[in-house]
């Protein structure tokens, strides 16, 4: 069976793609997106869009009432494409080794006993990182940028909570939760390959 | 300053002995105890017994009301023994580099930037675990070593958000969390001291 590695995250892409190289890895995160619009074609921006917000936050309680006919067929919308992400997550699953990011990979091949990494930072890490990846942020306050990291977080506890009935970022669903905080992401992708690879 | 690594735990010990081995370090665990009792003159035992359990979880809401008396000065004892505990565990960290096992030390030597580290494992792990490790519980079934382990679990957490305000096992109050249900302590020894000496 092939090894996995997936990887949940408030930050986690620069070290998915160190591991995925240090390991010759397949590595995947945005190609999920790419490959659920080739397959249903939709537009990539709105399956970004749906796959970003859990779909109980998206709609009212009268959901599937219906004299809200629309709002079923948006729900049903939003779990056709977590279906298609599970298929195509098993699917880049069976091709060979990889590292996936975010998605709920870990929760959809839990079958396959993945190694679940979990990675955080504190408040003043994320705004400090925030202001310098994204050009629009240069003029927030760290106090706005905040609010909309936390935004994100949200979207993203829902999303998972709600596809996996489990509690993002506890730490009992991951084998390792790394502080990146006070880490150099190069010393811990080294650590991670030593623990996986201890024969290296 | 001395490189300070600390280690909070449901289990540990072995890792701190192995990580204190492979990196030159000291190692601190019962030390502290033994350490408290030969300055306090209380018996070894006592002072476990008092470090085990959370002050404001052994007394009632009276505590200190002139009525209680006897209670306020039981208090004032379990006070004394974490002000020395927090004596010597500062002089061991001032010693030389050090592995210290539990005792609020990732709390009481904060300004020093501690590697923090807190393991843990599944429930079914920690059942069989404890079985084999100690010969008294041959005999018990899962559910009763399991009622044994949450209770020190919950005596360590009081203790440390009584001396500490904070959340014992709170991931964002680490830098890393391991989960050793499915990983050899060898190996993420092995992962850790690439990450502490990646120059190695």
């Amino acid at each position: 069976m092939n090894k996995i590695i997936t990887i949940g995250r408030e930050l986690g892409r620069e070290l998915g793609k160190r591991l995925a190289q240090q390991l010759g890895f397949a590595y995947y995160d945005n190609e999920i997106i790419t490959g659920i619009a080739q397959k249903t074609e939709l537009a990539e921006s709105y399956v970004k869009q749906i796959v970003e917000r859990s779909p109980v936050a998206s709609f009212p309680i009268t959901i599937g009432h219906s004299f809200y006919p629309h709002m079923s067929s948006n729900v049903d919308q939003a779990t056709n494409i977590y279906v298609e992400q599970s298929n195509i997550i098993t699917e880049m699953a069976d091709k060979s080794d990889c590292v996936i990011v975010g998605r709920c990979a870990d929760y959809i091949l839990r079958d396959r006993k993945p190694f679940r990494i979990f990675v955080f930072a504190s408040p003043e890490y994320r705004i400090e990182r925030c202001r310098q990846k994204v050009k629009e942020n240069e003029n927030l306050t760290d106090k706005q940028i905040w609010k909309n990291i936390r935004k994100v977080d949200r979207h993203r506890a829902r999303y998972y909570m709600f596809y996996t009935g489990r509690k993002w970022g506890e730490k009992s669903n991951y084998d390792i939760c790394i502080n990146t905080t006070n880490a150099s992401i190069k010393s811990v992708s080294e650590a991670l390959v030593k623990m996986l690879r201890p024969e290296d």
